[in-house]
């Protein structure tokens, strides 16, 4: 999937990824990169909204899921289960969230556990950057479900 | 402040907000809740965004304080800390966000300690429903700050 393709996919499927003028910076390896402007996504303080951070976290996380199963092979439906987010200084521009790849070891548990039993939980770590300086880090798990057709 | 005060309080000050169409549905005690529509917030499976459903939650903690600490005369900025969610269910319709009140050592504590230091800490617990059953759990720490003015 390109990158441009995914970033419409988001903006149909997804519909406040438009207001959040969501967009796919990177498609990796080593990770996968989302990004969105500032001025779509601000508080009553100037800085980033908190929950778009958040959002824009986990999406780079179920991106990079959707793409890699995809890429093997796999149809599934990812949703996220639970995720901790850490906001370490205010965002005043435009930001990144980057899901960093899974170990080897961990992907292949995963795509072998949902071959086999049909559903599976990944931990995927995303890092939220704003000029070049880390601002934020989400934890999040994701449980995929092997579907018929892609999803 | 008052419940459609604080809904154009709100969609004015965060746009995304507005596209959310973030509502105000109770402004308690013994809690404050938010609402949303699902159609403005679905994923593309057609239930609940877990971004939106984490955005709506925090908004509930930050309402709450933002309220609160008015209405005792204290004027000060709050931003978000950290979180954490768990999501317990697809949501497949409208929902709400509700903010449980402190324990009143809590919120005495934290006004102290603002009054105090100029800066405090409070941990707040959110409930997501869906069709009067809990949908997700949110736990957010938010900093405050205090200010010369109202923010």
């Amino acid at each position: 999937m390109e990158a441009k393709a995914l970033e419409n996919f988001f903006h149909e499927q997804i519909p406040l990824t438009r207001h959040m003028q969501v967009g796919v910076a990177e498609l990796g390896p080593p990770g996968l990169c989302l990004s969105a402007p500032l001025e779509a996504n601000a508080n009553l303080h100037g800085t980033a909204f908190g929950g778009s951070i958040a959002s824009l976290a986990v999406l780079a996380g179920w991106a990079l899921l959707h793409t890699r199963t995809r890429s093997a092979g796999i149809n599934c439906s990812i949703v996220v289960q639970k995720s901790e987010i850490s906001y370490e200084r205010a965002i005043r521009g435009n930001f990144t969230s980057c899901c960093i790849e899974p170990e080897n070891s961990a992907w292949d548990k995963f795509t072998r556990t949902l071959q086999k039993r049909g559903k599976s939980r990944i931990t995927l770590d995303v890092v939220v950057e704003y000029d070049n300086q880390v601002a934020a880090r989400l934890q999040a798990t994701y449980a995929a479900e092997k579907t018929a057709s892609s999803i």
